[in-house]
C-alpha cells in the first residue's frame, strides 16, 4: 500500500516546524462577522466613528504618496505622543496595534527558557483572568509561563501578600498587568500599582488598553520607573481598531531596545495619519468616553434588575454573571437573537459573558434580547 | 562621590533587555527624508502612484467602519490571491509588507542556537550579497546565521558546486533566496530555482520582493514542493509601500504554522482595501512595469556611456560601479545635488550605488546630476 502523495508532502511540511510551534494554541481573537442586523459586543470596539476631522486627515493622504514608505519610527506621532504625555520622543515606541509591542517585550526582555540562565529570566507572568494573549506570547516564544491569581473579587493583591504566598515572581523577566483589568472591567488605583512596580525588579508592562474609560491612569510610573512601560492602544478609545496603532512609554534604553528589534516598517502611513489627527481633536473623542461611561452605568443597572450579578467597571465592558443557565448557553441564544457578545473558557470567568458596552440603541437592543430569553 | 540618578535608572533599565538584543545591530532602512525637490531613488518605490481605483477604495471605506477590527486573515484578500495564483487561500497568508512574515518565518522554522538540537536547526542561511535584513532577522531569534557567497557576478551557484564546496547547509532550518536577487538586480532562471528547491530540505523562501519586473517567476515552486515559501509583496511593483501589505504562498501546513505564530490582526483594514482593489486593476500596473523596465533599460544604457559598469537588472533598480571616485564619495556628491540613491557597505557591493528607477523625468535629473558631477 503506497502513501498517498498529499500526506508525504504534508510530512515533510510539517517536520519543518519548530516542535513549540506545532504544539501551539495561537490567540482566538473575537469573531468578526459581517451579519446585517448582528449586534456586535464582543470585541469591545468603540460604538462611535472616529472624528471627522480624523477620516477627512485619511482621505487627503489616500493620493500618490502611498507608494512611499512610511516613516519608519513614526517619528512625527512619536513627538506628538511625547508632547501629550509630557516626555521625550525617546521615550516612545509605536506599534502596529499595541499587540505588536507586547509579542516585541517578550523577545527583547524574556529568554526562551531553553537557553536561559534562570527559570526568572525566562517567565512570562501575568495575573488571571486578564488578557488571553500573554500566555500565547510566552507559548510562541519558548518561554515560562507564570499565571497568577487575582482575588476572588478580582481586585490585585497587595505587595505583601505576593510576598507571603510566593506567587508573584519579582524577578520575572517580563510581567503584565492588564489596568483596568480585562475581563473583569475593574480599576486599580495607581497608589497600589505603584506599590507594585516599587517592589518589582524585572520589566513591567502595565497594560492600560481601556484607560481612558477609567477613573485614573498609572502613565506616571512608566516615567518614574525605569523597569516599567506603560501600554496604550488608538483601538478601543479612539475608535481605530482598523487601522493598528498602539504605543509603549517607557525609559529610552527599554524603548530603543524593542525599537532595534521591530519591523522597520512597523506602522502603516494612514495608521499614523489618522493617529496624529486624533491627538489633534481629542474633546470629541472625550464627549465619547463619557456617552460611553453612562450608557455602561445604565447597562449595569438594567442587567442587575434583571437578576445578571454586574461587576462595577472601569472599561467599556461589563463582566456579567446570567441568571437561569450557564454563561455558555447565554452566548449561543443571545447569538439566535443576533447579540453577539464574548464569553471565555477559563475558570474563573466562564459563569461570566463579557459584554461591551455598544451605543445606547444597541444596549437597548441587547437588553430586549436578554429580556426574551428570560421570558422563553 | 554619587552616580547621577539617570545612570542608576540606565543600568537598571539596561540589566532588563536580553543580552542578544543589547548587542542586535537592527536592520538600516533607507532614508525617508522629506525634502522639496529631492529626487529619492535609495528605497526601490514605484515611481508611479496606485490606481485611481485603489485611491477611490480607500477612500470610500475611510468612516465609520474604521472603528472595527479589521479581518484577522485578511481572508477576502487570501481568496482573491488565491484565485490568481491558482492554489486555495489555506496556501496563502497575508503580513503586515512581506517583511512581518520573513520574521514569522525564522519564529516558526528555526530553532534559538542555545536551544536547538543540531547547528542546521538554528541556521538562518542566505546568499550574499542579498536583503540585508536576513541577517538581522537570524540575529533577533538568536539563531546561527549563514551566508553563502553568490559568484562574483552575482550568479546562483550550482547544486554541483553547492556540494562540491559543502558551503550550502542543505538542511538548514530557514534559508532565503532573493529572486530576482538585490540588490544586483539580477534575474534567476526558474529551472535553477527549481533545481535547488528539489536538493534542498529545509524550508526555502524565494524572496520575490521585485519578481513583477522580471522575465520570469518561481510561484509554482511554492505549490510543487511542501518546503518551498514564495514571498511576494504589494509594496514596490503595486506602489502601495504606505500601507504594509505582502503575503506568502506555500504548503498549507506551514502556512497554517506561520498564522499560529502572528499577531492576530496584523494586516489592517485599508492595506486589505487597497490590495483588493490592486487585483481588480492589474492592467494599470501592468503598464507601469513596462514604463518601468524601459526607463531602467535606457538609464543603464546611459549610464554605461558616462563610464559607470552597470549590471543588467530584472528588477526596478540598478547596481552600478561609478567612475572616478568611490560609490561612497559618489553617494555624498549626489546627495549635494538632491538625488538620493542606496550604498551598502558590505564588500561585496561597496563599489556599487544602487539606483531605484524612477519616472523618466527622474532618470533625467539624475543623469544630469551625474555628469555634473563629473565635469566637476
Amino acid at each position: 500500500m503506497t502513501t498517498p502523495r498529499n500526506q508525504v508532502s504534508s510530512r515533510r511540511a510539517t517536520a519543518l516546524i519548530r516542535p513549540l510551534v506545532r504544539k501551539l494554541h495561537g490567540y482566538v481573537p473575537g469573531e468578526q462577522p459581517k451579519i446585517p442586523g448582528l449586534i456586535k459586543l464582543n470585541t469591545n470596539e468603540n460604538p462611535y466613528p472616529p472624528s471627522p476631522k480624523v477620516l477627512a486627515a485619511i482621505k487627503a493622504a489616500a493620493d500618490g504618496r502611498l507608494r512611499l514608505y512610511p516613516n519608519p519610527t513614526a517619528q512625527p506621532l512619536r513627538e506628538k505622543l511625547a508632547e501629550l504625555h509630557g516626555c521625550q520622543a525617546e521615550n516612545v515606541i509605536v506599534g502596529n496595534g499595541s499587540d505588536e509591542l507586547l509579542a516585541l517585550a517578550t523577545r527583547a526582555f524574556v529568554e526562551p527558557a531553553s537557553g536561559a540562565r534562570s527559570a526568572s529570566a525566562a517567565t512570562v507572568q501575568y495575573f488571571t483572568p486578564s488578557y488571553s494573549l500573554y500566555s500565547v506570547l510566552a507559548d510562541i516564544h519558548g518561554a515560562r509561563r507564570r499565571a497568577v491569581a487575582l482575588d476572588a473579587d478580582f481586585g490585585l493583591p497587595g505587595v505583601a501578600e505576593l510576598r507571603r504566598t510566593g506567587r508573584w515572581d519579582f524577578r520575572a523577566a517580563l510581567s503584565f498587568v492588564t489596568t483596568p483589568n480585562a475581563p473583569s472591567g475593574r480599576g486599580y488605583a495607581t497608589s497600589q500599582l505603584d506599590a507594585l512596580c516599587r517592589a518589582h525588579r524585572g520589566a513591567l508592562v502595565l497594560d492600560e488598553a481601556y484607560v481612558d474609560f477609567a477613573e485614573e491612569h498609572a502613565l506616571a510610573l512608566a516615567l518614574k520607573y525605569p523597569h516599567v512601560l506603560v501600554s496604550r492602544t488608538f483601538s478601543k478609545a479612539y475608535s481605530l481598531c482598523a487601522l493598528r496603532v498602539g504605543y509603549f512609554i517607557g525609559h529610552p534604553d527599554l524603548i530603543a531596545a524593542l525599537d532595534k528589534a521591530r519591523d522597520s516598517y512597523n506602522v502603516n502611513a494612514l495608521g499614523q495619519v489618522a493617529a496624529l489627527a486624533t491627538l489633534s481633536d481629542l474633546a470629541y473623542y472625550r464627549g465619547n468616553f463619557q456617552r460611553i461611561i453612562a450608557t455602561r452605568e445604565q447597562l449595569r443597572r438594567e442587567l442587575v434588575g434583571l437578576g445578571f450579578a454586574v461587576y462595577p467597571s472601569q472599561t467599556n465592558f461589563l463582566l456579567a454573571r446570567p441568571p437561569g443557565f450557564p454563561a455558555s448557553e447565554w452566548l449561543e441564544k443571545l447569538r439566535a437573537r443576533k447579540a453577539l457578545v464574548r464569553w471565555f473558557a477559563a475558570p474563573e470567568v466562564k459563569e461570566y459573558l463579557r459584554i461591551t458596552v455598544g451605543a445606547p440603541a444597541e444596549a437597548r437592543t441587547f437588553l430586549r434580547a436578554v429580556s426574551a430569553i428570560l421570558r422563553d
